[in-house]
């Protein structure tokens, strides 16, 4: 039991991981631990989209697990190419760490989940890797645009980086959102590069 | 797919919900979207300790959606008694409403879910709520019983009123804090009413 404690308090520093949206009417950025929860509520909202036969259940559990690395190395800003590599590489360290807190291998199906999550390949992780490529979207769109504002990104960069995997986990929300890029780039919302 | 994003962005208003407890090391008060997160990874982490069978996949839904009428009526102490049932009744109206945002009808599985969790009889219910009142009295052990301090709450008040929920939904962790609690009033972490 106090093992699983330290665990579930070592959990608790994921609320200081800062990501780059904003909560909506919050000046102030967005961490990771409530984004997973935000995650985890889309996907129970967006279920109807989903492919048949997806496991809503599993998508839920690995995304609430996706983001603990990020109690090690941080958030990064999803449109950095440069040392992609290596930041996956010591994510995954660090995600076999904390989750190597919980006794008896408790946690070893959890870094199972992050590791699929990961590989994008299963239809459950293509669906939560829609969602989470979708979830910064859907908050720019509302907020004109500040994220992309702040860090000068590209509508090009947008919908080549995004598009792709939320067309692939999620068509009818790429459909969606789509159309709603383009909107904002008219509006001016993107940098210029 | 308009009605599910509407649904998505007013969750969002979560984040701005603030609670009483700080997280670990920070010096701003925790907020009720990444509460509910700690929630469900507090779950998965006590799953071998919850009454066979419990279904974890509903517990997680449950501590998902548990706290999202306090977009309308905030975080109230768990130690007030005065007006709970007034506070209850309009919680559950802002749930029934935001949850009504979803269409088909698709809310009213996760309304059934909050209000199974609010009744606390199911075995689900029982170790949903035995987590909920046990994340705050974690981090207060972690912490200098920071929220003890600062609403002058009373080591009986702790005891007498989440004693029984956490004992009956998961009397392993009730336990574990009982005697670290006894410890905490030692060190004078609670007031004096």
């Amino acid at each position: 039991m106090e093992q699983v404690v330290a665990f579930v308090l070592e959990l608790d520093r994921l609320k200081a991981v800062t990501r780059k949206v904003k909560p909506l009417g919050q000046d102030r950025y967005e961490n990771s631990a409530e984004h997973s929860w935000h995650l985890a509520m889309l996907a129970l909202a967006m279920a109807p989209y989903a492919e048949p036969g997806t496991d809503m259940d599993r998508v839920i559990r690995m995304l609430l697990v996706h983001d603990i690395g990020e109690i090690e190395t941080g958030d990064t800003l999803f449109f950095i190419e440069a040392g992609r590599h290596e930041r996956k590489a010591a994510e995954e360290q660090a995600v076999a760490r904390i989750l190597g807190l919980l006794p008896h291998g408790q946690g070893e199906a959890l870094l199972d989940l992050w590791r699929e999550f990961e590989a994008g390949q299963s239809r459950e992780a293509r669906f939560a890797q829609a969602l989470d490529r979708a979830a910064p979207v859907l908050l720019n769109l509302a907020n004109n645009g500040q994220s992309w504002r702040e860090n000068e990104v590209r509508y090009e960069q947008v919908v080549g980086r995004v598009g792709p995997p939320i067309a692939a986990g999620c068509p009818a929300l790429w459909n969606h959102i789509a159309g709603r890029l383009d909107a904002a780039r008219d509006a001016g919302w993107f940098g210029m590069g």
